[in-house]
């Protein structure tokens, strides 16, 4: 890294970062839910779900950023609203992606903690807006972005006055196409090595496949994340995103049992 | 391509998109300037000295978005104000990029054409605002996206009623580090067959090496590229952003002799 | 996979790889030694460093493909009877590269297992000849190799009758510059879910840091991996190539330790 | 580059290199002809074909190194005698691929030009083994090499005594899917700016679409490349490999046509 002086940087004393009842940096954090909300039967139905599971956060797109204008964009503020009360009936808190700077501000009432998408992870004007408010931020790493561009994102956040950035690698673009994305484990560690904020891991839209997202949460809790964020839908099937890579509920129970095994295994040795 | 109802494919009748005096789609477009309007004195010169040396079109960026929240950003309203001052003396139509959707509608009073970075390729907020003002737009290809999102990307602005839109390869990321980035001529030659849409080439940011600008800019027009976007700076060594990459105007004396006299033999071709 | 009759395919019932007291596919298998056997004294003392600290099998290279033709190219039969001399020591099993066909038969007369380098992934002569040989042979992918490619270069030893095949995942070629290479997890994973094959994970030449060394062998293990490759030098500051990835005896004691600590707890969970 | 010694380097005085009646070094050379040799009728009606069309040496393999062990492999020794009694009656002079150190010296017998294939560049035995007889050597890029490790690799070569290298880029490996690698034009123009040997293209691998190999093969003409690799076979649907990009005579008529044309012009630019 270039700059030594950046605020970014630096990991003797680890950030708290508080997103309603949920803490990112002590112990693990999971955030699950559906890739985009569709309807009020559907986010309620998952975010009880992941609730009765044990998640501690729920996840929700009301603004999706997708490859073609004629796809599925989302709900906007009806998405929203039902994800506020997905939230007040489960007593989780929530995170949504905003992807315009005049959005901010608004979509921020209704939410407790702001992602930037990994399309927007250079997109400065946003960076800069999110970090005149209030609400925490979930910085996905950009598909193409180095771990120093990744870093210099979150500082443009914290130069504005927000220091509680929460960095999220998501998978990078290589060649392999196994894999809908390469899940980038070590860039993780180096940023947590590197900077004081939090990292998590998001193994859903890395894979792309349901039979690597244990094995890759289950990693990445053994080298250090702060948490992982995986997408649930009640019914895979009929999702109008992402379908092909959510755990149904009944997988999200024996995952959840399965990583909280490892999370306490890890947290008793010496 | 998945959707062959998308407005942006089909390539029987070749769109032209005109830019004050610019042309794209017909003969060869030779955009040049400096990387970034840094002063008054330095933009007008620039100006001047591609002007006489026969480019068709004056760029220089405002908005700069840079890797660290403490580099230079640009000059913002001042710069624009430069930049049709540069245009009124010269008689150059100008291109300048626009990073955010709050300034679209402002930024398009001061220029002839806007111009989407590769890191905001996937803005789609950004591309739909393009998408709904009167001005062309210039749209780089991102540097971690396939042929298809860059067209899909074309297809937003398109969708919301702007048809006026100059696709611009500018090199993708890659594991080479000889150049900055790795040139996707091809992509030019393959958008060009799936598209009406004019499509241009960035050899400065694509190679980021001086002495590949030309050799690169000769294989563009060879394959059929609609036009060519270099960087000139009065005195590269002084630059604020780019200078190591970019042409001194009597370099750029040459190269557009050199590239004239390609493109009159390819004209003269049967 | 496209051709479901390959012999590699299937993982119904895993295949067991014995090397000398050294069995892959049943309890984790860690390989340590040094990059290359420079010197009687220093090979030895590297294994008896790392049987001491528990380790399974003992590396050390021969003959090194270096980028450059002045580059130290290793010390050939020489090398060979150094690292037989350090496993008649220690009791430790071997493993090293070989790169020529010529070199195939005598060189397994010196160690219990052939290494096949990522640069020879797809040098399909070398995989014939190793699979005519009764040695087991660790396959390691080549940087620019998919998972596909990687398990048809397994089918092409197995297709000549070796069916003691043990892969090797050791980071592929992005365009992340932090680290050496970036190590593709999934693919260890998503290969042991493809095959019955062993599968093994070289942190060190993934991630070329030693800071991350450590945390991504402990994602391995959680993951699933059945061995690790690491590279130890009893003096990495002198070492011939790669010191500065090596870890020097002290650091691999703890390292052990730390690995041996979660394989335990991970062989202890329901 | 680092080592400022290698006798690869320099580009003060090109070095011609001479295969059979071709010279590299000097005018465009045009190597065209099947993907492999597949019997005696297609390889003797393709080499009449590519010389009646005006190229200057006919390529075909008789050892292919394929992803499957259970792929076409070649014919080996018949298919050396099949590409000589091609070439005495067309009076082409012929390039193979050669794959293992063992066939060397007896392949170099049957032709005028030893070609090592990109999954071979950094097998090095092979490298010493071809710079120890007199054919001239024909070196691909591998799809994952840098630049550096490339001029390396032909380092490797003159090292052992042997100054005839020609390089060839034919694609380097991205995610970009809708070509089958992405050719880096200025790759070519990079060696041939840092090393005095000749460099030439290989469009056919390196764009994998019949639609780009022309477009591609002008681009390399005007920024300066030695010679052109294409595939031509006379009945591409019965191709065993690589038929889907394979030129058709009719076609290759029409492309060498063009690509003299452009030749010819840029033979008459000041």
């Amino acid at each position: 890294m270039k700059n030594l002086k950046m605020a970014t940087l630096g990991n003797k004393k680890r950030t708290l970062v508080q997103a309603g009842t949920a803490v990112f940096g002590d112990r693990l954090v999971v955030i699950a839910g559906p890739c985009s909300v569709e309807s009020e039967k559907q986010t309620i139905e998952a975010a009880i779900a992941v609730k009765e599971a044990g998640a501690d956060m729920l996840r929700g797109g009301a603004f999706k950023p997708r490859t073609s204008p004629y796809a599925f964009q989302g709900l906007g503020l009806e998405g929203l609203k039902i994800l506020r009360k997905a939230s007040e009936i489960t007593g989780l808190p929530t995170v949504t992606e905003v992807i315009d700077t005049r959005d901010v501000s608004w979509v921020a009432e209704y939410v407790d903690m702001l992602q930037i998408g990994a399309r927007n992870m250079q997109n400065f004007s946003l960076l800069l807006e999110v970090g005149r408010q209030e609400r925490p931020v979930l910085l996905k790493r950009g598909m193409y972005s180095t771990i120093e561009e990744w870093l210099n994102c979150a500082e443009y956040i914290l130069s504005e006055g927000n220091p509680n950035v929460v960095l999220c690698e998501r998978g990078i673009r290589t060649f392999e196409r196994y894999t809908r994305n390469t899940l980038d484990l070590s860039a993780m560690v180096a940023a947590r090595q590197l900077s004081h904020l939090p990292v998590i891991v998001d193994p859903t839209h890395a894979t792309g496949r349901l039979s690597l997202i244990e094995p890759m949460s289950l990693a990445a809790i053994a080298s250090g994340t702060d948490g992982l964020a995986v997408e649930v839908h009640p019914c895979p099937d009929e999702a109008l995103c992402d379908g092909e890579q959510s755990m149904p509920p009944e997988l999200f129970v024996r995952y959840m049992k399965n990583i909280r095994a490892l999370q306490h295994a890890m947290e008793s040795l010496p």
